[in-house]
Order: structure tokens, then sequence, then C-alpha cells
């Protein structure tokens, strides 16, 4: 049996209001705020909030028809999808349609800095909407630098979290321990 | 701020059948079923899919009229909780009280092992039900002792996923890469 699943990249979490939310994740919970990005092209706001080698995504629609604006009118906030890092997709999409599994993209969609995303559809998952992605293109260096950026600017408001955001870079590395930041 | 998160520990969803879900997330996408517990607290029976350093839980409810039954009715099959690894649940908890956060446990509860609990009401985070979890008494003994034996029916049945493995094994000690496996 072929092990697929890297690792857990992401929590998408929809919410109406993200300066809102970010009282509860951010200023509560303690969680740091990488960056915040709009999205034209899935009509949101992203905020990203890393805990260790997986982040927690806020998103709101800024449109009202987008595909996350009607599912926060019809299920009201909450999680939307759970994202997992693949070691490579197209094996991975190639195996679960021989298994049956319905997909939504027949095939990866190409995001930011070149990596790859396709998302099963929930009726193939008992309700649950699954991205796939694979680090690729030159995405890496584009989180390596989102990771250092983050690093220098915590160290300079004086925190203690240096170590944190050091495990945040290595597991953006591929979770092995080897990091340029060492 | 402080920073109270250490990593997403699971992420746990509700099931209406636990062995046709296998055959989604560990037949199809080739997760690993780390082991199978019933949890009579809960009402549900749980499998465990370990992703590197975080956990998909499957949560099958075993009585028609537990939380878990009432939410697979009320709402279906889908996303339940997230749980993170906390470094400390009490510190948390006392902030989270601080800046009004509604949880639904006022004191941790004690877990299989010695570990602490807490759930924080949906009412305070958009909608998402979230589980804080401390590492305490002697969990991580059971937990290591838990992917030892992973390792050694992988390896026994000639797979080639010992690295995963050992990076699981790896996330449970800490995240730190240190491991009594090496």
């Amino acid at each position: 049996m072929p092990n697929f699943i890297k690792r857990i990249d992401h929590i998408a979490l929809v919410v109406p209001d993200i300066e809102k939310a970010l009282g509860f994740w951010q200023d509560a919970l303690g969680m740091t705020l990488s960056h915040m990005e709009d999205v034209p092209s899935e009509e949101s706001l992203v905020a990203f909030l890393p805990a260790s080698e997986s982040e927690v995504e806020l998103v709101q629609p800024t449109t009202p028809d987008s595909g996350v604006a009607r599912f926060l009118n019809k299920r009201g906030a909450g999680m939307h999808h759970i994202c997992f890092e693949v070691y490579n997709i197209d094996e991975t999409m190639a195996h679960l349609r021989a298994k049956g599994v319905r997909l939504i993209n027949e095939i990866p969609e190409i995001g930011t800095g070149g990596k790859k995303i396709a998302f099963i559809h929930p009726e193939s998952t008992n309700g649950v909407l699954v991205e796939l992605y694979e680090l690729s293109g030159n995405e890496l260096d584009i989180r390596l630098d989102r990771a250092r950026e983050l690093a220098d600017r915590m160290i300079k408001e004086g925190q203690s979290m240096a170590t944190a955001v050091m495990d945040y870079v290595r597991g953006l590395a591929g979770g092995n321990g080897k990091s340029s930041q060492n």
C-alpha cells in the first residue's frame, strides 16, 4: 500500500470577519499571523497562522457569490477543508481514481509559485472537503522567504518565539530538520 | 504575546461507519491505521491515522444519543473538531478566560495516561469546536510504545514507510528530532 500523505498542510476555516476572528486565534490563543493575502481567484482574503509544520487559514469571502460566500451563507462559519501535502499529486490522483474516488479537479491546478493542488469531492470522504497539494515550482523558496521574514520580525519585536519559528521553517523545508536557517 | 500552541494534534471527523470510511482514508489515500479504540466515555469507536506530527481521527458513535451521534444526525458526517497540543493547558485556559473566551470545560479533564484536555465553545471561535491538550502523565510513553509497535508492524510487512513512521515517532517525542528510535 503506497502512502501518499506527507503531512497536514493546513486547515481552512471560513469566517465572516477576519479581523474579529484574529481576536480569538491571534490575541486569545496566541498564534502568530504570518501574513494576510488577498486571493482574487478564490474571491477571498486569507490569514495564515502557522502551528509547527501546519497552518490554520482563516478565509473571509470578498464577494457575495463565491463558493466560500455560499458555504458561509448555507452552513455558517466553521471548518471548510483540510489540505494534505502529498509526495506526488499525479500518482495520488491516479490511485484515487483507480479506487473510484470522485475528484473535483481532474488534473491539478497550478497555484502561486507553481505548486499543484486538487480537491477531492466530499461525496467520497464522508462530507469532508479534502485538498491535496504538492510542493513544486519555486514555492519552497517563497515559503522560506516568508518564514525568514516572520522570524526576523519576531526577533525584532523581542518575542521569545524564535524556537517555534525555526520549527516552522524546518517544517516547511520538509519536516526533516534540515534547514538553511541553522 | 505568549504563544500557547505547539502543533495540531488531530482533526476529528465524524463518520457513520468507520470501516467504510477507512476505504477512503486507508485504502485510497494510503494513510496508515495506527490503532482503533473503543472510547466508552465518548460512546464512540475511534480510528487513529497518523500524518507526520498530527493525526486524522475517525469517530463513529456507538450509541444513538451521544454528543457525536447527535452531531451526526443534525449536521451530517464531516469535520467535528480540531485539537491543538499546548505547552501548558492551565496557563492557556487562564489567558483565554481573561480574553473573554467561553470554555466548555472550566478545568481540564484528565484523559488516558494522565493527559489533560479541555474544549473551547464554538461560540467564541466562529463555529469551530477547538480542543486543547497537554501531553502529561505517562501519555508520552503510551504514544511512543504505540508508534514503535506500528513501526515494527510496518517493517515486518515489508512496507517502505519506515521513514514516515520514524517522523511520526519524532513528532510524538516533541517534534524536535530527538527520538530513542534513532
